[in-house]
């Protein structure tokens, strides 16, 4: 039986993978308190003291999962039904590694005033928002919007969740091959959420030289058909002219494929000695990694649980949740991010080619990254 | 300590009252099919199956409970923040007595078309929906365009649940009194969404001569002030002219409060014989039981579960809900509405002027009410 046909067994045999519960089960005496009349009591302080609400509801430990299904994994805009199941599952997550309760929020609207007008409506309802799965480039300006406008944290996670681990990932790839971050020539394959997010938090980390890569080529300031972030990106790079792929991976160091692109063992070989391959495309890598090993890569990640050095999300994103909520921090952070992929990388006490990551499993993993977001 | 203290202190205790949890815990194993790279097949079947998503995610069992808090217990407009409380413990009910899962969404929106537009957009993620505490009149174009627009089921519980159950009420009042429902004269004081619900569903039931009494007096069609509900309640009656609360109660079999009107026991003596008294004014009844009953009332209901007969929407919504999503009910109707007010009566085997109707945590009611939800 193949996963897919696994993975739908086992979801409608539990019908979902969340459900609510109580903190406390009621009875006669108590639901008098919980409900009317002495709810009312809560309600009344609440309502003169607003910054109150979270020490008497749930929302001290409560993030929203949203999405308008727009990006969903590698499947594209499939609506807000086909994303449901994602976005429940990473309420699953929040729950299971972090404590978090977590309310999974699909939108039938998706443009950005209809997306950002919707999500402050309810924000008052949750102590922080995780955008998913939102499609680049409006995902941007929605995720800004939002920062600006509420005062709970909002983190889009196929940005910013993408990018602290994959920059875990590359502080201690480097160590491994034994090269500077900043004097890194990176090319990125794909510039979309995460590939943005990634050019931006390596740029503000080590200044490396970054080269991005689209579907039309090398993405360079003499492009016309370049969107804001795009423009961003070729201002990364001293690249002055066009070109394909292979041309970009000319004696580059590091590449990091978050798209549907394709890389081939040839590729590999024009790389510079002891390349670093992170081939993080889901569900299929852009390379396998048996076949960049064989090409010459001296460490390669994946998104895959089932290869070595798994760059995935659930890395970072309950724990950055985790410290948000516990020390009550409005806005994530570049600074955030940043100590967020140090405490990660920093979790592999001896990084070798198949471990430059911790597993999600890490028991460490949540309350280490909640130290930081501070 | 007073009970709000009391509310204050075990809200805080156990930081709010609800949480999620999880239906089946996820092992290394299972982890790849509750999220990548399994969960993208059961995003791909949904996605191409919209209506098969209740069968794979936890919306076939969910009902958000959603107030703009403009309209919250007697409390008035105290907005998102102070609605929190209330809507949480709406959602602490639909599990203890009806293992709904329930979500409490509060809206930092308050005109009718944002509300709307910010249900619609969010709809997707729930199997059904209870509006709560939002004012009178934008309640009833709020929850109409939502029946109309929306696919599953919507119910504005202050107007549909306080109205099925003050009918159930009435039924076994009614029977202890010896009068027949259709020649009643009732007299309604309060005219917001529960009075307009009561009238309604009491008007389609038994066609009683109805009397609305709103802080203005008699609601008559002579009046100027009149919004398209109390047009419709001052047609419900053959009264020709105004008048005082005590005009109304000459001669009347019930009066209905839900309004934060008084009444005396000087307004109870000029009724008919053995006046029905069902004064639901939370948490102050519009006349205390003990007064109500020195006055010559035959039977007192209120909205408090401190004295008999407490007329409480929580006899009705979790039932209602519980039968629309076992049975996929996509609209609530008024025949549904009678026919859980029938069944609500009829669990009362031997109705007497102290029983009225079920205790909440009578177990045959959630499942009696929803096998007449079909």
């Amino acid at each position: 039986m193949d996963i897919n046909q696994q993975a739908l067994e086992i979801h409608k045999k539990f019908k979902g993978k969340i459900k609510t519960a109580l903190r406390d089960i009621p009875t006669a005496e108590t639901l008098k308190l919980y409900y009317t009349p002495g709810v009312g009591g809560v309600a009344s302080y609440i309502a003169e003291h607003p910054a109150e609400m979270r020490n008497y509801t749930w929302t001290n430990n409560l993030v929203a999962v949203i999405s308008d299904g727009s990006a969903v994994l590698g499947l594209g805009n499939i609506g807000p039904e086909g994303a449901m199941p994602v976005m429940e599952g990473k309420a699953m997550l929040f729950k299971h590694f972090a404590g978090i309760d977590s309310v999974p929020i699909v939108l039938n609207v998706h443009t950005p005033d209809e997306i950002v007008a919707t999500v402050k409506a309810i924000a008052p309802s949750f102590g922080g928002i995780n955008l998913e799965d939102i499609a680049a480039p409006y995902c941007f300006e929605i995720e800004e919007r939002l920062k600006k406008e509420l005062d709970i944290p909002v983190m889009h996670d196929d940005q910013h969740g993408t990018a602290i681990v994959a920059l875990a990932g590359l502080m201690n790839a480097t160590k491994i091959t034994g090269k500077k971050l900043a004097e890194c020539k990176i090319v990125l394959i794909g510039a979309g959420a995460a590939g943005v997010a990634i050019a931006r938090l390596l740029h503000l980390y080590a200044k490396p030289q970054i080269i991005a890569v689209d579907t039309k080529g090398i993405v360079y300031k003499g492009r016309t058909d370049l969107t804001e972030e795009k423009l961003y990106l070729a201002g990364l790079s001293s690249q002055a002219y066009g070109g394909t792929l292979r041309d970009a991976l000319k004696n580059a160091d590091v590449v990091i494929g978050v798209s549907r692109g394709k890389l081939t063992a040839d590729d590999i070989k024009v790389m510079a000695k002891n390349p670093i391959v992170f081939a993080l495309a889901n569900p299929t890598p852009e390379i396998m990694p048996d076949v960049a090993k064989a090409a010459g890569a001296a460490v390669i990640a994946t998104g895959r649980s089932d290869f070595p050095n798994q760059i995935n999300n659930a890395l970072a994103f309950p724990g950055i949740f985790r410290g948000a909520l516990d020390n009550r921090v409005s806005t994530i952070t570049d600074h955030h991010k940043i100590a967020a992929a140090e405490v990660i990388a920093s979790l592999v006490e001896n990084p070798d080619a198949e471990h430059i990551v911790p597993s999600v499993f890490e028991p460490q993993l949540v309350p280490t990254i909640a130290r930081v977001i501070v």
